[in-house]
C-alpha cells in the first residue's frame, strides 16, 4: 500500500501500487479538472510531483521547462511509490466562483413576469398542482373502529368530496403514528387528479398549509443551477449553483456518455449529479432558508438529453450512434426516493421533456419562457451552452436542430479556455497602434483563464486589429512580442505574460485554438442559416434572437455578429435572456397549466437532423472564415473590414 | 469476546459479555422454538449446558432433576464464559417437518372446482389482469429517430390499441439494450386497465407469450404456505411451505406486536416474513419448477391483519390497544421491489383486504373460496388456526367476528403442545378400561409433543373415559399410573411415558393446559353463538359449518362437538375445507373478476366485536366446562355421557 499526499489540500490517501494519480485524486476527493476524461488529449490535468517518484510519460501538454519542475499529466500517471502532489491553483478552480446564471437579477425577473403575462394571456392559470388540506379527524372508538386510512379516505369524501383517495406505502407506514401525536389533526399534501381522485404525498401534525414549497433545477452539462421557491406566492425562498461534479469525468455530453459505458460508469455518474451536485445544492438552500427536506413537494428539472439520462441513471450509449437514438424523450412517473433526490420521499420529479437525442429538455424549458410559442413575430431561440441548440418559429410552428458546436463556448478546446469562473478573462480589448490587449476578469482574483465571451472578444478584436486575417492565423512580422511561432510555425498571442501577475505560465491563444473556436461558431450560423434555408426563409425573416445558456451576460453581441457567429441584423434584435432553462422550470413549477402548455410544445417542436441536411456541410465549410467567405452576407462588418 | 458454540448443529458464534443466549442463538441462525418471546413463561426454549457456565436462574419450567442436568431457559440466560450448548431435538423441531395444508390433495382439487364453478355461475371470468404480447418494432433509423421507448408506445397504438402506455423507472433503464439484444422483437408483459391504458412490467427477448407465471400465498402466524400457478391454465407448478420464521420472537399476534414495539422490532419482523420465510419458498419453487423469478408477474397474499401489517412493515401496535384499530385494511399499490420479493420487481403485490382488527385477509379470502357469498344456505365458517375467526352468512349478508381463542389450536399454551409438525401427537384414543392411551403420531417419528387436533381427541376421551370430570379436573382414585397429582394438588395424565421411546422427559397434559384449552373451545363457541344470537337465530338455522385453518384435516368433528366446541348439529353438516385462505388467493390470481369480488366481500362484512356484545362474557363463561354448562344445548353428548 502506497501513501500520496495531495497539498494545498494536505488530504492522503492510501493506494494500491499502479493506481491511476487522476483516479486516485477522484477518490480522495481532490477535483482536478479533466474535460476530456483522462485521455491526456486536453492537457487539464496537470499537477506537480513535490516528492516521490511517479510512473509517467511526457505529454505534448507539457513543455520541457515544466517536465523539469515536475510537472506531468494526472491521467497518464501511475503511483509506484509514496509520494506528495501539488495540485496547481487553476486545475481545480474550475470548479468554483463558477458564473451561474439564475433567476436573481433584474433582467430575469422582468423575463419571469413577461413570461407569467403570457401564460395568462393564453388562459392559463398560475396555480400548482400540489394541495395542503388541513383536517380534523373523528378519534376512533369501538363503535367507529374503521382503520385509520379509511378514516382519512372517510373524511376527505365527506368534507372535500374526495371518493378516491390514494398513497403509497412510506406514506401509509407513517399515518399511525403521525395521527396520534397530532391528536388527529393533521395537513395533508396531496395531489388532486380529477375525477374526485388524489393522492397524499405528505402528512404533517397541525395546521401547515401556509407552508409549500418546489425546487426548480436546470442540469447543465457544465453547471447546474437551483431555487427553492414558495408555492403559494412564486417568490424565490433561496437559490444555489455550482459546477456539474460530472465534469471530472468528462466536459461535454459524447465524453460522459463514453464514460458511462465503462464499469460502473452510469451510476458513478448518475451519483455524481445526484449526490454530489443536485443534493449538496438542495441542502445548501435548506440551510439558507430553514425550509425542511420534507416540506419540498414538488420538483422540475431539465437538462439536454443526455444529461435527462444520466440523471435518471438510463444508459445513453446510442444517443451517441447513429442514428442517434434516446431511451427517452418524455420520463415517466418518478417519486423521489427512486433516484434518492434530497426532497419529500414522495415527490413526484418531473423531468421536462426532450424533443431528441440533442434538443433537450432544457430547450423545451427554454422555449415555453421565451414565449416562442405565443409569438406572432419569428423568434430565433440560440442556447449557447456546452453545445448549441437552435429553435426558430412562432405561435404557429416551431423548428429545432443541434449544432455540434462542441465546449468551446465554454472554454473547451482551448489550450488557455476556462468556463466563466473566478479568474476568467470574461472582456477583451485590443489597442490597434501596440496590440496589447485590456482585460476585465471575474472576481477579484489574478487572470486564469479566459471563458467564452472572452474569446469572442478577443478573436473579434484579433481581428478588428489585423494580428490575424480572416483564416483566423497570426500575421507576422507586426512588431510585438506578444506574438509569437513555435518551432513548427505555429503562432500564438500572449493575453497575459506570466510576470505581469505571477502566473506559472503565460495566458496565450494558439491558432489551433483560434481554428477550434471558428469551427465552433460557425457550426452556429450554419445550423441557424440551414434552418431557415429548409423553411424557404432568409435571415431579414427575423424579428428576434434571443440567446440563452452558460455563454453569460458578458456576451458582446456586437462582436458575436463581427466574427460569424450571428447573422448580420439590427443589434436591438438581439439580447441574452440568461438560464432560460430554469426560468421554464421556474414557470413550470407555479402553473399546472405550463406544465401541459411544456408537452405541447415538446411534442410539436419539429427536428431538423443537420447531419443529414443537404447543404449544410457546405455551409458550414463556408462559415469556417472570420466572418464568412461569402463576406457580402456581413455587409456590416465589410464596411469595418474595409476601414 | 466470547464463544458460543451450538450441538448438534456445530456452530460458532463470537459474542459480548452478557449477551442473552436466546438472542445469541438467533444470531447464529439456531431455530430455537420461543412463543413467548424470551418472557420466561412458556418454557419452550430449554436448552442444555454441555460446558462452561451460564448466569441463569432456575424457573418452574426447569424440574430439580433437569437443573442438575444442566437445563436452562435460553431467554433468561446471560454468556459469561465460553460455553457448548446443546440444542434438545424438541427445542428446534417444530419448524422442520410442519403439516401445511396446501392445495394439492384431491379435496382442494374439489373445493377448487367448486370454486371456479360458483364464479362462473356468478357470471364472473376465469381471466387474469395481465396479459403478454409479442411485438416486432421497426428499427430506428436517421429518418425514424423516435426514442425507443415511443417506438414501443407507436407500436402499441397502432397494433394493440392502447394509446397510453405507461412504464416505471427501472423498466425503462432495460428497454434500450434489450430491444437492440433481441432484433426489436419482444415480449411486454403488461397491465391493462381501461380506457386504452396499460402499463408494461416487463420485456423479453423474442417470443415468450406461452410463459406466465402467478404466486399465491397464505401468511399464517404460524406457517406460511405458497403456490407458483400457471397463469393459462392455472396449473400448480410448485408449491411450498415452511413455519413463519417470526416465531422466534412470539407465537401468537400480541407477542409479535409487542416485540415490533421494540427497538428495530418492526424491521426484524419485517425482515423475518419477507427474507427469512416468503423468499427462501419462492426460491425453492423457483428451483423445484426451473422458472426464473423475473416470469413472475403475478402476487397475490393473504394473512390476518398483524400478518399483513408486519408484511407491509406497517406499526402495528394500535391493533393491540384499545379500541383496536388497524392502520389500512386495504392495501395501496405496492411494487415487489418495495418489500424486496422474490418476484419480477416490477410486480404488483396484492395484500387480501382484511376487515378489521382481528379478522384479516386470510379470512376474505376464504369467504371468496368458500363460495359462503354466493349460497343459498346459511353457512358458517370457523377458521381454526393461531386466533379463531368465524363468518356466518349467506349471499344476502355476512356476519364476523374474532374469538380470542389464542394459539390452543396449534399447540399454544398448552405445556406438551407443539404444532402440527414431525413427531406431533395427532389422534388419541382412550381404552375405557385401563385408561391406556393409543395415539398416532405425524411422520415417521417418536412422539414429541401434541397438537391441536390430537389435544381435542385427548380431552374428549378423558371426558368420556371418565379420567376428568366436566370442569376439566382429573379424577383421583382410578388406580392407573398414568394420573398422578404435584405437590400443589394440580393433576396431570402421562400421555406418553418417556422409557416408551427413550424421551427426555413424559409427555403429559396437566389440568392447567386442559384449562387453557377449554377457554380456547369455549372462545369459539360462544363467539358462534353471539353472532347468531345478534341475528336473532339459533343453531338449527345452521345449513352448513366449514372449518379451515391450521388445525389440520385430522381434526375430528364428532369429538369437537363432544368437547363442546362446535355446536351439536349433524355432523354430515361439517366439513374440513382445508387452507381457504390459499385457495383464495388461488382463485384471485386466477381471476380479475374474482378480485373485484373480494374486494366487494370484504365491504360488505359486518364486524361484530365481541368484547362489546352485551351477554358475550357470560356466554363464555357457560361454555367453559365440557361440553357446556348447559348440558341441554348438547343432546347427543348428554345421551353420551349418560351411558
Amino acid at each position: 500500500m502506497l501513501r500520496v499526499k495531495f497539498v494545498p489540500q494536505n488530504r492522503e490517501i492510501v493506494v494500491e501500487n499502479g493506481e491511476n494519480l487522476l483516479e486516485v485524486a477522484r477518490k480522495a476527493e481532490i477535483f482536478i479538472d479533466a474535460p476530456c476524461n483522462g485521455n491526456g488529449v486536453c492537457g487539464k490535468c496537470k499537477v506537480k510531483i513535490l516528492e516521490g517518484k511517479i510512473d509517467t510519460e511526457k505529454s505534448r501538454h507539457i513543455k520541457d521547462e515544466e517536465w523539469n519542475e515536475g510537472y506531468i499529466l494526472a491521467c497518464n500517471s501511475k503511483v509506484i511509490e509514496d509520494v506528495v502532489i501539488e495540485i496547481p491553483s487553476n486545475a481545480s478552480s474550475a470548479m468554483h466562483g463558477m458564473k451561474i446564471e439564475d433567476l436573481s437579477g433584474k433582467r430575469e425577473h422582468e423575463i419571469f413576469e413577461k413570461s407569467k403575462q403570457k401564460l395568462s394571456e393564453n388562459g392559463m392559470e398560475f396555480k400548482t398542482y400540489v394541495k395542503k388540506d388541513f383536517i380534523k379527524l373523528d378519534p376512533p372508538t369501538l363503535d367507529d373502529n374503521i382503520s385509520d386510512f379509511e378514516r382519512i379516505k372517510r373524511h376527505l369524501r365527506n368534507h372535500l368530496g374526495y371518493n378516491q383517495v390514494f398513497c403509497r406505502l412510506p406514506m401509509l407506514r407513517k399515518i399511525s403514528s403521525l395521527i396520534r401525536e397530532a391528536d388527529f389533526e393533521v395537513t395533508i399534501t396531496h395531489i388532486p387528479r380529477g375525477e374526485g381522485k388524489t393522492t397524499i404525498i405528505n402528512m404533517e401534525k397541525g395546521n401547515t398549509t401556509d407552508r409549500l414549497y418546489g425546487v426548480a433545477l436546470d442540469i447543465g452539462t457544465t453547471s447546474v443551477a437551483a431555487c427553492l421557491v414558495d408555492l403559494y406566492g412564486g417568490t424565490l425562498v433561496a437559490k444555489a449553483s455550482s459546477g456539474n461534479a460530472q465534469i471530472k469525468y468528462g466536459a461535454d455530453v459524447i465524453n460522459r456518455i463514453i464514460y458511462s459505458t465503462r464499469g460502473n460508469g452510469l451510476e458513478e455518474l448518475n451519483n455524481a449529479i445526484i449526490n454530489e451536485t443536485i443534493n449538496p445544492l438542495l441542502r445548501k438552500m435548506y440551510k439558507d432558508s430553514g425550509i425542511s427536506k420534507d416540506e419540498v413537494v414538488s420538483f422540475i428539472a431539465a437538462g439536454n438529453t443526455t444529461m435527462s439520462h444520466l440523471f435518471l441513471g438510463v444508459y445513453p450509449d446510442y444517443l451517441r450512434m447513429e442514428p442517434y437514438i434516446p431511451a427517452f424523450v418524455k420520463s415517466p412517473f418518478i417519486k423521489a426516493s427512486e433516484l434518492e433526490i434530497a426532497v419529500n420521499s414522495e415527490t413526484f420529479i418531473y423531468l421536462v421533456p426532450s424533443v431528441a437525442s440533442y434538443v433537450g429538455g432544457d430547450i423545451t424549458a427554454g422555449v415555453l419562457a421565451s414565449g416562442i410559442w405565443a409569438s406572432d413575430e419569428n423568434i430565433l431561440f440560440i442556447d449557447l451552452g456546452t453545445n448549441g441548440e437552435i429553435v426558430f418559429g412562432n405561435r404557429e410552428f416551431l423548428m429545432t436542430c443541434a449544432c455540434s458546436a462542441g465546449p468551446a463556448f465554454e472554454g473547451g478546446e482551448i489550450s488557455c479556455g476556462m468556463r466563466a469562473a473566478g479568474g476568467a478573462i470574461e472582456e477583451v480589448k485590443i489597442e490597434r497602434d501596440t496590440y496589447e490587449p485590456k482585460i476585465s476578469v471575474i472576481g477579484d482574483e489574478k487572470p486564469a483563464g479566459i471563458c467564452g465571451s472572452g474569446i469572442i472578444d478577443l478573436i473579434c478584436e484579433m481581428m478588428l486589429s489585423g494580428l490575424i486575417d480572416r483564416r483566423g492565423k497570426l500575421v507576422k512580422g507586426l512588431g510585438t512580442s506578444r506574438v509569437r511561432f513555435d518551432e513548427h510555425g505555429i503562432g500564438e498571442y500572449v493575453i497575459v505574460f506570466k510576470e505581469e501577475y505571477k502566473l506559472e505560465k503565460d495566458i496565450a491563444i494558439t491558432e489551433v485554438d483560434i481554428d477550434n473556436f471558428i469551427r465552433a461558431k460557425a457550426a452556429i450560423y450554419s445550423g441557424v442559416n440551414t434552418l431557415l434555408s429548409g423553411l424557404g426563409m432568409d435571415f431579414t425573416m427575423i424579428d428576434k434572437i434571443y440567446i440563452a445558456g452558460g455563454i453569460g451576460n458578458s456576451l458582446d453581441i456586437g462582436n458575436s455578429i463581427k466574427i460569424g457567429m450571428l447573422p448580420d441584423i439590427e443589434q436591438d434584435k438581439i439580447s441574452y435572456i440568461g438560464n432560460s432553462s430554469l426560468m421554464g422550470c421556474y414557470l413550470t413549477l407555479m402553473s399546472e397549466d405550463a406544465r401541459h402548455k411544456l408537452e405541447e410544445v415538446a411534442n410539436h417542436m419539429t427536428y431538423v437532423e443537420l447531419s443529414v441536411e443537404p447543404g449544410y456541410m457546405d455551409e458550414f465549410v463556408s462559415a469556417c472564415f472570420l466572418p464568412h467567405t461569402d463576406i457580402e452576407k456581413f455587409p456590416s462588418v465589410e464596411q469595418l473590414l474595409r476601414r
